[in-house]
């Protein structure tokens, strides 16, 4: 077991009941406040351990790691150090912080200078994303968007179950958490219209997805293996792959999505390590017919992890529309990587790699409004008679996820928007 | 007209005749030497200017630059400038440059630190790539592809007239000139198999391209119009967006091209600037049906660039298999930037736009062995009896450039590559 890990370690740092943050997470993520330049942290409870005075104060002594690392604005310097280098700054953070060691707990002037409020920080994008990739991993996404998009009776294109499809998206637009957006514009083709229009997107939707991000990689023509993979993820977010669909139906036929996708992505600003999902890990299904050895796997390698999403229209309180789970993907993290570089493609530090849509079997567990309304010919109840087939100006979408086994808790925090009018 | 684009202007710096890079051209690039780091220069003739150096020597005097713009592994920081900055760097080089200023000419001790042997230079990637994308701009190319691997009767996809069709690719995987690779390998789908395969492609494949580079652009929300298009593009260089053609076929339905294009793509090092382009504008081709008003544009957006592809197998001379023209895309590059910023997706500096394959309406102009070959079912002969359908291992690709109107003639140098045999 990975020391951090340890689900009897107890923290002298106040954590609340079902916080998302006990001991045995510690999320890294970039933060700054009214005083504080951008710097990397780590989250515990409601409070976010400042790494950068941390290092100054010398708490980091024989980790390899520079004080720059820390005093930056993005996570990248240090997932650069490797995946070794990482563990051993989570389990240096681990025992800090625990309330049986006294070394920082005992120094009130450290404590003071080290912990600092969330609400008094406001959180930035995580990494400065190189490349940014999405799958299409979830069989019952595929399955309805297929049913819906193309043809009911053929909905799983032959190639699904070979290989993890995926496509390359646009990573200037990723925002963090908290970016509200304009309503994008755009070409759509009225039904039965011989000639597109032009205006806002009528059918915007949002997509209930995870991210993972990745350490370097090998050279330009090498491949990373399925046995390799977790050696090159360094952790995860929760992701909202924000959709046009009426811009996404004219558009993507025949190089795929583009503009229905590229106005914003929002992901979540704290990266839990896949250290800290180790203990949530479980079988994956059962993937037939068999896959081609440079796909097979062994052990496990998908993880339990529960996913909401809920809409709250403007001034209103959210309702949960969506509960699903990211255990149901067909193609895991391992494999979705080994794919990605067996033409010999290169990975970078901090690009990160989302997963497509997460539904599950029951419809409460569809990730995405055009499933859940069933391209809108269903309606969606919300809190106080409201209700939804796609979203409206004002909605704000909010994504959330806790991975948790009897022992130990763990959550992502969230990845929230709101829509905003199209600009005139 | 711009200062630097005079075509009576001469240099004192020795230029052999038919040079890519006379002093109209001044087109920006990386380098380094044994001796030197790597920085920016500016390639004249058979040398380059080295920038760095001339900013030490006190040449760029009143200039919105610092010596670390210069000394840097990539262009971003110049390009950060914007285009103003940028346009009087050029003007200010051209003049220094300029057989009757005596300024640099008359100082030996100065000229034998600022002028590099390109043949004692490497190049490096020129820009510091955020996002690339590449689009399907070329109606002949997007017809015969049309025809071959869908419907002959309905080549054309309804959507294409209707807005510039693209997709984002990868940058990690964007190399300069000079950079070999080995065949990649993936999945394909033999004829009339129900299972693929895996194994190296076997339907390598070149596409002849361009490709600008932007400036930094406007907030995420906010769009480019066609007008001010020009404003954002720095320059240009030559691509090869190679291909595997069996992969693609396998995997690109319904999300696009992933594997069969993100192993390796070859840019040229030398970034001509748009200002240097501005004497060889052309009118495009009659857009019909009549694009959407966002698309529309005013004046000559097209410019009349020859363009060749060359294979030379292993050992062997080049022979040059496909003569085309940036003159012949139907989208220029203003509609495709306010297209893709249509619906507020933001740009950076360095973001790379590619053209998709440039063919013409003569066989002898199609950009790809794909439609040179007719998919395999036509030989393309080279020199000395070889004859080809698709790219062979130990095969170099090389495409070049150049602009030329009578007056003046510049020259993009040259993306080249040679394909080495798959790793086992």
């Amino acid at each position: 077991m990975i020391a951090a890990n340890d689900p009897n370690i107890r923290s002298w740092v106040d954590i609340p009941e079902n916080s998302d943050f006990p001991i045995q997470n510690l999320p890294f993520g970039v933060f700054k406040t009214a005083q504080l330049s951008p710097r990397v942290g780590v989250a515990i409870g409601d409070h976010i351990v400042d790494l950068k005075t941390l290092h100054v104060l010398g708490y980091m002594e024989n980790l390899p790691f520079e004080q720059s690392d820390f005093h930056s604005a993005s996570l990248n310097k240090i997932i650069n150090r490797g995946k070794k280098a990482t563990r051993e700054l989570r389990n240096r953070l681990s025992k800090l912080l625990r309330s049986d060691v006294p070394d920082l707990k005992n120094k009130e002037h450290h404590v003071n200078q080290v912990l600092v409020k969330m609400s008094d920080a406001q959180m930035l994008l995580p990494v400065e994303i190189g490349d940014y990739t999405d799958f299409y991993s979830s069989i019952e996404h595929a399955r309805n968007v297929g049913m819906m998009f193309r043809d009911p009776e053929n909905a799983l294109l032959p190639n699904w179950k070979h290989l993890p499809v995926g496509y390359h998206g646009r990573s200037s637009s990723i925002a963090v958490s908290g970016v509200d957006f304009h309503r994008p514009k755009g070409q759509t083709l009225p039904a039965g219209a011989a000639e597109p229009v032009f205006g806002p997107s009528r059918l915007l939707d949002f997509e209930l997805e995870m991210a993972f991000i990745t350490y370097p990689g090998k050279p330009l023509g090498q491949s990373i293996s399925t046995e390799e993979a977790e050696n090159y993820i360094f952790g995860m977010t929760l992701f909202n792959d924000w959709s046009a669909r009426d811009i996404q139906k004219w558009e993507y036929v025949p190089l795929g999505p583009f503009l229905a996708k590229n106005f914003i992505s929002t992901m979540s600003p704290w990266v839990v390590t896949l250290d800290a999902l180790e203990p949530f890990k479980v079988q994956g299904p059962e993937q037939d017919p068999a896959v081609l050895p440079y796909l097979q796997y062994e052990g496990m390698k998908n993880y339990n992890i529960d996913l909401q999403v809920a809409i709250a229209p403007e001034g209103k309180q959210p309702t949960t529309i969506c509960n699903s789970n990211f255990r149901y993907m067909y193609w895991n993290q391992s494999q979705q990587l080994a794919h990605h570089t067996i033409n010999g493609c290169n990975i970078r530090g901090g690009d990160v790699m989302a997963s497509g849509t997460i539904s599950g079997k029951e419809p409460g567990s569809y990730g995405s409004m055009l499933e859940l309304s069933w391209q809108g010919t269903k309606t969606i109840a919300l809190a106080d008679g409201d209700e939804r087939k796609f979203l409206q100006d004002g909605d704000t979408v909010i994504v959330t996820g806790q991975a948790s086994n009897g022992q130990t808790r763990i959550g992502f925090g969230e990845a929230k928007a709101k829509i905003l009018p199209a600009l005139s």
